[in-house]
Parts: C-alpha cells; sequence; structure tokens
C-alpha cells in the first residue's frame, strides 16, 4: 500500500518518476474511505480537491519544475490552521460556516515544499475542551487526546504520513504517545503561528505527527521560518532537524529522570514501561527529584492559558457562553476570575523555567518522562490529562513522543524526550540513539 | 587576507572553530579603511558596529547554537532595503534621516543564515538616476554603474564577499558587469522585497553580487522564500541554486545569440569578445534574429517604470521636484505625461514576452549576451546604458551576469546567460559548463 510509505520514500518515488502524487493520494483517499467511518480523524476532506491538487503536483513535476523535499506528498491539517481552499472551523459548529481567504504560515510552507494539503483534521473545539468524533485506531471505545485528535489518528491509521497540529498544553505530545504516532513540538518560535487560531499567544505553539523519527524531523524542516507576523519567531539560524535525526551521538547521551508532582498519577503499566526502560540505561540515566517549583508552574501555566484564552475568544460573540459547547463554559466562568496582576506574575515563570533548564543540559541530553499518564482513557473518561507535557510547554522547550510502549490493554503509549531551548538537533540526535538502544 | 575568502569557505572555516567572525570582520574592515576613500562604496558603515555584530556570531557559536550557511560572514546590503539597527537612506539627502523599525525580507534571511549586515552600500538616488560617489575599483575615472553602485563595488574591492542589490532594468547586471564580479538577479518572485524602497511593483527585483558562481547561487537559497507581503512571490518549490550551480550538465548545452535591436551601440571591444566566445562555442551556439517585438519590450518597459515610479515616489512630498535631484526631475516630468491607458497596455507586454520565452527555452539552454554594452564609461558620461538587461528584466527572466572578458583599457566586462522562469538552477549549471568550457 503507498499509503503506508514514509513522506521521505514518497516524495522521492514522485521526484524520481517511480509513483505519481494521483497514485499515492488516491490509496489515501481510498484507506480513508475504509477507515474512517469508525475514526472521524478529517473536518474537512474533498476527493476531488485533492485528486485536482494532486494532480497539479504531477503536471508541474512532468513541466520540470522544481522538486520540493514533500512533493506531491498528503499532509493532514489540523482545523485550526487558515486554508484559502478549505473550511477553517476551529472545530466549533459557532464557526462552521468560516472560509478564510489567506493561507497560514504553515500551509505556505508546506506548498513551498510541494506537499498537498489533503484535508483538515479534527481539532476539539477551540483546540480547547469538548471532544470531537475521533475515535483512536486502536480501540474505538479509546479517545485519541486532544486537541489535535484528528491529526493523531490520521497518521496513525495510515491515511497521511504526516499531520501538523498544534499545543498549548498537551495536545501534540498526547494524541501521540494514545495513537501510537511519533509526535515532536519544536522549540517555541521555531515555526510561525500566523493564521492560526490564537489560543494563548505565549503558549500555543505548533507540532507535528509522523511515522518516523526521520519524518517528522523532515517536516519541522520544512515549516521551520521567521515570520514578522508572529513574535515568537526569530531571525536566527534554525537547528537542522534532519540531520540531527540521522547523527550519530558523539558521546553515549545521558538522560535525567525527575521524580514529578504528577507521578502517583501515572497508570501503573506506565510506570512498569518506564522502569523498565531505566533499568535498561543503566547508569546513562540519573534520578533528580524535582525542584518544588515544578508544582508553580502547572498552576502558572493554567492561569496564563485560561487569561489569554479569555482575551483571545471573550469578545467574539460567536463563541459567548451560550453559543459554546457546555464543556467549554466552566473553562470561561474560572478564566474571568483571574485577575490581570496574578497572570503577570504568572508570565514570570516563563523566564524562571527556562533560566532553570539553561544550566540543567548542560549535564544532561534529555529529559526522559512519559509522554501521558498512561494508554488512551475510554472515551466517556474524555480525552486524558495534559499534565505530562505542561511544564516543558510552558517553557517552550522541544519535546518528543516516541512510540515505544503499550498498555495491558494493547494500547499505545509514548516515551517522551525534552531537550533545550533551540537543541532540537541534538534531541533528535539523542532520540535516533534511545531507538536503536532498545531495539 | 582573510577578506580574500569566498562567503562558503568563509563560514566553514567561522563553523570549524579555525577563524573567528572578529577576526574575518577585523580583516574586511581593515581592507574597507584602506581603499574607500578611493572607491565610496559604503553609505552607511560603523566599524564599532559591525564588530559588535561579530563578537555576538563568535558568542552564538561557542554557545553551540545552530550555524547557518553564512554564519558570521559579513554582506553588503543596498541602501534601499530596511536595517533596524542602520539608517536606509534610499540614496536621497531628502531621506538622510530615515531609520526603519524594522528589518527588510533580505536583512531577516541573512540573519536567519547567521550573516552580519556589514553596512548599506550606496545606491543612486532613490535607486534611479543621479549617481552617487562611488568610483570603479578598476579604474577611479570610471563609473561602477548603477545602481547597485556600492553593492558591486564593495565585492570587487574584497571588502565583502557577498553584496545584495536590486534590478528594475539592468542595476544588477551592469555594474556586475563593470566592476569585474558575479551578478545574479533570479527569477521575479524568488525573493521577496518586503521593506525594500518600492519603485515599480512589476519590475523591481532583488539580486546579488558575489565573487564566485557558488557563493552567489547560495546567497539566493539563502533570501529566497515566499511571503505573503510580497505578490510577486510564490508558494512552490523553488530552485535549489547551490545545487544547480554544483551539478554537471546532462548534456552539452545549447546557447541561442540574439541579434539585437541595439547590438550597432557596443563598443568593439565587446563585439569583438562576444565573437571570440561565440566561435569557441561553435555549433552550440544558435544565430536568432530578434523578434520586432523586442524594441517594443523595450518601449513598454519605461513606460511601466516610469508610470509605476512616479505612483510610488509623486506622492511623497520629500521627494518632490523642488527637493530632488535635478537628474531625477525631467524623468517625473515624462512619467506625468503617460495616460493609464497606455499603461495598462504596457503591462500586457510582460505576459506576451514570458509566453514567447515558454516556447523558446524548450529548444536552448540559455540565451547568451553581452551584460553591457562595453566597458564602464567614464565618470562623466554617466552611469552606463542598462538596456542589455530591459528584455529579460521585463519577462522576469532569471540573469546572470560572468566576468569572462576585459576592455582595451583593462576594464572587466560581463557576458550574460539568461535562462528560463523558476529555471535557475538550470541556468547556473549551463554557466558552470560555460566557466569550465572556457576556462
Amino acid at each position: 500500500m503507498l499509503s503506508q510509505l514514509s513522506a521521505r520514500k514518497a516524495a522521492k518515488k514522485i521526484c524520481n518518476g517511480n509513483i505519481t502524487s494521483r497514485e499515492l493520494v488516491t490509496d489515501c483517499l481510498e484507506r480513508i474511505k475504509q477507515t474512517d467511518d469508525k475514526i472521524g480523524a478529517w473536518a474537512f476532506l474533498d476527493s476531488e480537491l485533492a485528486l485536482t491538487l494532486a494532480d497539479a503536483a504531477d503536471v508541474m513535476h512532468q513541466k520540470g519544475a522544481p522538486c520540493g523535499p514533500l512533493h506531491g506528498v498528503p499532509v493532514g491539517v489540523k482545523d485550526i490552521y487558515d486554508t484559502s481552499n478549505m473550511p477553517t472551523a476551529w472545530g466549533t459548529k459557532c464557526h462552521s460556516d468560516r472560509r478564510p481567504n489567506t493561507d497560514s504560515a504553515v500551509v505556505d510552507k508546506l506548498h513551498e515544499a510541494g506537499a498537498i494539503v489533503l484535508g483538515k483534521t479534527v481539532t476539539t473545539e477551540l483546540a480547547f475542551a469538548m471532544r470531537g468524533p475521533t475515535r483512536n485506531p486502536y480501540n474505538d471505545k479509546h479517545t485519541t487526546g486532544g486537541s489535535s485528535a484528528g491529526s493523531a489518528a490520521s497518521v496513525a491509521t495510515d491515511h497521511v504520513p504526516l499531520a501538523i497540529g498544534s499545543q498549548t498544553n498537551g495536545s501534540v505530545i498526547r494524541p501521540a504517545s494514545f495513537c501510537g504516532t511519533y509526535g515532536f513540538k519544536p522549540t517555541r518560535g521555531i515555526i510561525s503561528r500566523r493564521g492560526c487560531l490564537q489560543t494563548s499567544q505565549t503558549l500555543d505553539q505548533v507540532g507535528v505527527m509522523g511515522r518516523s523519527l526521520k519524518d517528522i524531523a523532515l517536516l519541522v524542516d520544512v515549516l521551520a521560518g521567521h515570520d514578522p507576523v508572529d513574535p515568537a519567531t526569530y531571525a536566527r539560524a534554525k537547528p537542522n532537524m534532519l540531520k540531527g535525526a540521522r547523527a550519530k551521538v558523539p558521546v553515549e547521551p545521558i538522560f535525567a529522570w525527575f521524580d514529578l508532582p504528577y507521578q502517583n498519577k501515572l497508570t501503573p503499566a506506565m510506570q512498569e514501561g518506564m522502569e523498565e526502560i531505566l533499568s535498561l540505561l543503566g547508569d546513562r540515566v540519573e534520578r533528580i527529584s524535582a525542584p518544588n517549583s515544578f508544582t508553580d508552574v502547572i498552576r502558572e501555566h493554567q492561569i496564563i492559558h485560561e487569561y489569554e484564552f479569555l482575551e483571545n475568544l471573550g469578545n467574539d460573540p460567536t463563541t459567548s457562553p451560550e453559543h459554546i459547547h457546555e464543556t467549554l463554559a466552566p473553562k470561561r466562568k474560572s478564566a474571568e476570575r483571574i485577575s490581570e496582576k496574578t497572570y503577570r506574575e504568572a508570565l514570570k515563570m516563563v523566564s524562571a523555567a527556562n533560566n532553570y533548564f539553561t544550566e540543567f543540559f548542560c549535564d544532561y541530553d534529555a529529559i526522559i518522562t512519559p509522554s501521558a499518564l498512561g494508554e488512551a482513557p475510554l472515551l466517556e473518561e474524555g480525552s486524558g490529562d495534559p499534565i505530562c507535557s505542561t511544564i516543558w510547554t510552558l517553557a517552550g522547550l522541544p519535546c518528543l513522543s516516541l512510540p515505544m510502549l503499550s498498555s495491558e490493554n494493547y494500547l499505545p503509549m509514548g516515551v517522551q524526550l525534552v531537550g533545550f531551548t533551540e537543541q532540537d538537533d541534538r534531541l533528535l540526535r539523542t532520540a535516533s540513539w534511545l531507538e536503536k538502544q532498545l531495539a
């Protein structure tokens, strides 16, 4: 099945003339037709449009146009990123008619790489609380996690080799963990958020899902770039992700394991799985008790997230409490009680956290930690707790979820590696080492 | 002398820790100090600022930050591109105090590649008529050509390995030809003009100068990219310039030589030089009589240029006739006589020209043609005629000037190669073959 190809291999085959983009996209659409009634990964998908875009990529190639690194390869895009040729409904029926005039930065970058936006993947409402219709590909009684639910599910089900999500707390790492894909949220500011639903200017970060380390590395290379419209991006050289994923470690890496404030919430399967990995790593891993401030970080994250969420979406009459889904309304209420002073204080934690990690990563190559508390919960139990991502997301550190473990119910569970700011290449190199070591 | 290094070699040495950016920049500043009283290439240069930027690049490198492809390498930027840390006076005393708040797209891209903007190079007034103080590095009684005068002169004098210019008619190719540097104006729309003085939205194009084919190819790779702010840029894959410059031709290329309407204006030295190259190429070159419409193209170019120039700068009270230099005033007068209808008609020539070349480049790899009518004229004779660039600039085709000839006065003269839209890599590959062939 062509739909099972890695993005890198598919692009190579298309550029070498071994297959066409139409053949690949046809296979992916067939796979979606067979499975998506049950999975529900797509918020918008127009097969005819997708094939037209594939044909256009093939015609360009025949004409001798330059081949981008993802030429003719279909990619799923979370339905919070603007697309000029598809609706962008932010996962809420309040905006079901929303049709942007322009493309978001990530969509522009995909086009520059020759990729095809196959369709828009399901997000929870406003990338926040209420879940969409997506179900876990491994067991449809279980959640995919949120908010990048459709992106994780579509990659896991071989609908697309790659998808773009976003993470304000744990919305890339958690669904990647639950669906058994790779998840990668690079350093804050590497990818522009222009044309993306803004829920929290401080915390919102772009992330990706794929089925191999090299694929997700390449996608981030494609998406990376300074953008004057997004003040979080920066005009300095970016780490070369693919080079990082391919590199050999100069010396065996040293990992840090924190005994974190939410340790006791881990499921027995996750605890056992992590212990097994730690014992295999032996003296390559050091156990450290987490600083007390980590508990504060989790609280400050919530303050920043809720305060900015209200600021960004509170004045939008279409998303007022009476229109919005009931699970989102209580969040609004709690946000309204946060004072500006409390918010300003919480913001100070962002640089404090970063300062802490500056020294920390002199001694360690990566933090090793669970991607989620355990396997994907049952649908009726919600979309799972993002707490395993909160500290690193607030600090803007690069986070990877590697599909390494599985639960007693045969559901996948991810192992998370966290690296230092702007050292995403070192993190990928370390991850590649870890994969080989545990293989 | 480090100042004589190619940009690629300099960046490699810095990234390998063999030299520091400070050492390189110090050498370049020393070279400028020795020569620039005579050359006058720089509109703004603050040695202290330049060294501070070099130190910052060195510190980043020591800290293990990613090395961009031009890490720590100084680049000259024509004084029509906004810089947030330097004045941007557009070559006119009307704007000598102009201090932009933000960086232009090309400056952002330089920063992303790790390069240092050493200073701002001299442009003719408003990138149009009246020349600045710059003199030809080969003979200071002669012009450098314009409008990218300082960019060409600074590269030719080993002040910087690379510089950025712009071309609305012949403002990159002509000064490159006169100063003996490589000049490269890629396909229209490959590089964003955000933050660049707009004189003609249809014709303005970014170009570069350097001392080797690979250097200018790399610089264009660094600068290339879609930008929603510049409607001429596009969200498709770009040709890989450096790969093109390094590639071997699959078969020996075929060149086209046009007997152009301005043929009789070429100096005897240029005529002889070109004839010699044509005879060396033998049956690899075909002589074609230019279509009659080429004469129209030159007229339509003038209409578009003057009409848009007035539209862009006519309402700016600071550049009104009484403030502006006397050589620019007559241009305004002739522009005021162009009707909108005439202008609209002229605009149709742009797509007509492109259509003509679409078929043309099925049969030929490149047009071979002079970069200028001859050697650099004496200062009192003006900055030279841009006519050898007009047709290709209007059509938006990629143009290269190769420093291959010299006049009886030992002044350099360029050979121009012109390729098809978005096939800049093929053009560079052809140029590389030609260089080896004639070496």
